[in-house]
């Protein structure tokens, strides 16, 4: 199969990998519709992970289900299947208490490399679920966002306790930060004020429901957001980034009692017990739990209620890959989908 | 009157100072009848946290209202009262979600010197709290110990979400961690694992609630803590120290999607961004906010219900304060009474 390989920082190629092949009872084998560029694949495409090997990249899915392992019971071969970059059995305690992401047996599903034609995923009955019948094209952006950045906002917003009555600020434009916002209107929140330097992050944002926004960073950020908030700060704060300089715009941005929502993947952060302590804030996130919200929020797909896909500002064929994360690292697409 | 002064790092002085006057409408002037040493009293006592000036020391009263301003209107000259460290409006928004000690116009009443005959506490109405009458003697160190070490084991409990079907464990066996480990059984926790090494905190950690004991510390006892919850971790951890060890004994020993609430004062704490994003617990903590249990503490207390006095293995009078710094520094008792 065709399938995206990151050889070095700044080298993707899109090359020729052996065909995934049932190895354990529980998998299954997916037929890709779609798949994306994460925000998240930057890092190591920029250097700032390690890279130790060529990799195959990418962990956010949709496909057609082409093969089963002989105990998965409630996916079928034909289903257009969704899942989450981690693998869950769905059945142990944390993931009873809907934490899937850290589920005891859990598998990082983007390991096999989902910028590919076909993809492994473990544990199918556990991290699998499939929707009414096939969709109509229209619906595969919104589709593939619940994979990851629609869940990841979401378990943002819920971590950040976003709700009716509340005012949220979102650190973060990129497409996660973006649905973090859809996340607070949906959840009812009464204010939701984006930070974001972007024209076009700045109006989908507005279209996603923001009613503020604010431009400045840092310092200056969140004495922007205490002149919005009476000098409090605001009720939630979801942090979409995770730079040190994000972190603690979030932190400082929340009023004493309220709730940081972080689900950016921390990068060189250290945070100041002391400062931390005096703050006040509820501090909630790590790698979203997307299983948990993924019915709901395929059912909001299925319903035409929400329209997460308008993050996908440009479509690529997987074949032109490397134009896609050159795209979003230059920060020309927000989120750029690949048909393999 | 009679008030404690540390000089230097060891050198507590109990000397004449100026008695207290009524400096803003709001104050209220209380003649002690008890006052204490707390655990965070020895960091500057320790030279841990730095000391500019001969400074009063106490902030943890109760006692008998004296004077008012000309605009209390809840407190009355005769009332026995009890306040905690930080004065508060009680009106401000921050304090009507229950963040008192981050009300906007807190001011320290530890500042004062607690530790002394007479006490000025501002915001008088906001903060103090009166007792249906004059309680007798034995009621004493349980009323006092609800002005800080009760109210803050009690928000270590809450911000650990303590509660019906939780494993609870408790770092640090201090007096606040003791009563930390009574709030969770008052709240309804199913099985409280406490960490100590010290017989009699020990034997008063059971006597409270405590159905297990843990003697390791740091990596060793994580592990121990592992082995009493099927390898998940609890759900429920209250930290009550303050150091990086325990801030991340804390951490690890709570399963994902559990919580942590920190009461420690953090020294020199920093959390690693990555570390605690991919432990997926919810932290919070920060200075208790006293006042917004103490209206149902001091009715448990009253009811005898609670007894959280016995905490206080030492009493002495308030000319041997020093006695009483060494005896805590030493760790031979877990928390000394003074009388003024």
């Amino acid at each position: 199969m065709r399938s995206t390989v990151l050889h070095a920082p700044g080298d993707v190629r899109v090359e020729d990998r052996a065909d995934p092949v049932i190895t354990a009872p529980t998998d299954a084998i997916i037929r890709l519709s779609a798949t994306c560029v994460c925000g998240s694949d930057l890092w190591p495409y920029r250097g700032a992970d390690p890279l130790e090997h060529p990799t195959p990249m990418g962990h956010e899915y949709v496909g057609i289900v082409e093969d089963i392992g002989s105990s998965v019971r409630t996916i079928k071969p034909g289903q257009f299947v969704i899942g989450s970059f981690f693998a869950s059995d769905n059945t142990c305690p944390v993931c009873l208490s809907g934490y899937q992401s850290s589920c005891v047996h859990r598998e990082n599903v983007g390991a096999n490399g989902a910028q590919s034609q076909y993809l492994r995923v473990p544990l199918a009955d556990g991290t699998l679920i499939a929707t009414p019948e096939v969709p109509t094209d229209d619906l595969l952006p919104s589709l593939l966002a619940a994979s990851d950045v629609l869940g990841t906002g979401w378990f943002g917003a819920v971590a950040a306790a976003a709700g009716p009555g509340k005012t949220v600020v979102v650190v973060g434009d990129g497409a996660v930060g973006l649905l973090g916002i859809l996340a607070a209107k949906h959840l009812g929140a009464e204010r939701i004020i984006a930070m974001s330097r972007h024209e076009s992050r700045q109006k989908l944002a507005l279209q996603f429901g923001a009613t503020d926004i604010v431009t400045s960073r840092g310092d200056d950020g969140v004495a922007n957001i205490k002149d919005l908030t009476d000098g409090l700060g605001a009720h939630s704060v979801i942090e979409a980034v995770g730079t040190q300089e994000s972190m603690m715009q979030a932190i400082k941005s929340t009023r004493p009692g309220g709730h940081v929502g972080y689900v950016g993947v921390s990068h060189d952060v250290a945070l100041s017990g002391l400062e931390l302590f005096f703050s006040h804030v509820h501090l909630h996130g790590g790698p979203a739990p997307v299983r948990r919200f993924l019915p709901e929020l395929i059912d909001l797909i299925w319903n035409r209620t929400i329209n997460p896909g308008q993050v996908f500002d440009l479509t690529l064929p997987l074949e032109q890959a490397a134009d896609g994360y050159r795209a979003m690292d230059e920060r020309i697409a927000i989120k750029v989908l690949l048909r393999p």
